[in-house]
């Protein structure tokens, strides 16, 4: 039985399964914990509310170490308390992979809920941090680059953000507070989730690419990889961090930067090239 | 965004696999998501709450047929309907066995939430429909017996029972409001459950076999497979009916039965017998 002082709830579910959205050898339990709760607290965040709890459904083999699992709620419970949220409660089965259920809540204080509809043309497009460096983390970790012991602090961020992304979630309520008229969590990647604003709102999007914010790691792992650091900017999900979009002429919230516009028409343009089905080209 | 007037949410949530929990060779999709459906919002009636909304986390391989998940939702969808609940959202991801993740929202309506705990000496011990028609189902299923033509309704009811509970959600509510003392939904079997609220609340219970309701179909399959009815009775899961305390001298509330009354002490006994660890022996 969970407080709900506004008198609605906001309530979102995921599934994450092992091998496809996380690798155990990839990442340690704490770190899976982190970001499987994070995940599902910035889904709450990008609808303008705040994360009040999280249940917990946890399928697994009968070899798997009980440490590992109290170490996966051990780092949910830190990427809760980062959010202010409680974990309430859940259920534990036994299955042949791991696969984790999470379920968040949270609540309005009072404020509409935003949703993917309302952006308009001419409404300025804004991001509440860097993105695309967990996929520059993903790609590092693939390559062997990031056991290089001479990796530099640049290219770890990017590992660690990988590893465990630390979504801002007062962003989603702020933006809320500041009139955001549409807003979305980058879980997919940004053309691909832009795009889904751009459905639901009837609006196109112009994205500039040079404004986009915390290039500099995302340049030097390209240097390292041969890779083009956009592609991760673009099309690399699982940053958390949250896409809104403003009326023209309103300041923007401390800590979002603008980097695009909406328009008249449908899609996403990124620096006027047409972003791919789904996202953008060059990552498919 | 769901409403809750009452400014409390009560949540739930429950993993179901495919061998473990159902079997898509003996239930119909329709019938697997209704009953999920069931499982889950008993959960929430069992706090004596109104069920309001499902969240469906689906895992499932590519080659599961599109119908038998559509069939799956609408199952989800009936049950919802017959509870007053809507199917609010969900996930879908892909994976090698299907698995349902359910989350359960409910709402108490000002009254306060009934645990397990509240049960006292003296108090009586009622139910609010019949216990182990799933499991003679389910024996029946096991046998072949279930595909005898000449089957008849009684039998034919408890493959029903097996298949798609119908738990009488609004009997939560109704004996929280007739002041329930404690309250649990039955799932592992009837000694099982009135054992945990005999642990929380620090009390023993004693149960009347002969008290318990929907005998007659129970002992019809029993004499078809020479089994013993009150093991289904007493050990058998998934009827989803309501076990609750009420004071001594209050007025029962219609529709439930008073089958035993709780004392001091530990434990669950059945007609003077103990009930084995974890439930009733001959389950065991």
């Amino acid at each position: 039985v969970l407080r709900v002082p506004d008198g609605r709830v906001v309530a979102s579910t995921d599934l994450l399964v092992e091998g496809r959205h996380f690798r155990r050898d990839w990442s340690g339990p704490v770190d899976i914990g982190a970001k499987a709760a994070a995940q599902n607290m910035a889904d709450i965040a990008a609808m303008g509310a705040v994360p009040t709890a999280l249940l917990l459904g946890l399928a697994t083999p009968g070899w798997l170490a009980a440490d590992w699992v109290l170490d996966l709620v051990r780092g949910m419970l830190a990427e809760c308390e980062r959010a202010g949220a409680t974990l309430a409660g859940g259920d534990v089965v036994s299955a042949d992979a791991v696969m984790l259920a999470i379920s968040a809540l949270g609540d309005l204080a009072g404020r509409q809920p935003v949703t993917r509809q309302g952006a308009r043309p001419g409404d300025l497009l804004a991001i509440s941090g860097p993105v695309g460096w967990s996929a520059a983390g993903l790609a590092l970790l693939a390559s062997g680059a990031a056991d290089r012991a001479d990796l530099g602090a640049d290219l770890a961020a990017l590992v660690a953000a990988h590893r465990r992304p630390q979504p801002r979630y007062q962003a989603g309520p702020q933006a809320a507070r500041c009139g955001a008229t549409a807003m979305i969590d980058i879980s997919d990647g940004l053309v691909a989730d832009v795009g889904h604003v751009a459905s639901a709102s009837g609006v196109g999007f112009q994205i500039h690419a040079a404004d986009l914010p915390g290039q500099a790691p995302l340049r030097a792992a390209a240097a390292l990889l041969g890779d083009d650091w956009r592609d991760w900017a673009l099309a690399g999900g699982e940053d958390h961090a949250l896409a809104a979009t403003f009326r023209a002429g309103q300041p923007q919230p401390d800590g979002w930067k603008v980097i695009g516009a909406a328009r008249e028409g449908a899609g996403v343009l990124v620096d006027s090239q047409q972003g791919g089905r789904g996202g953008w080209d060059h990552f498919r």
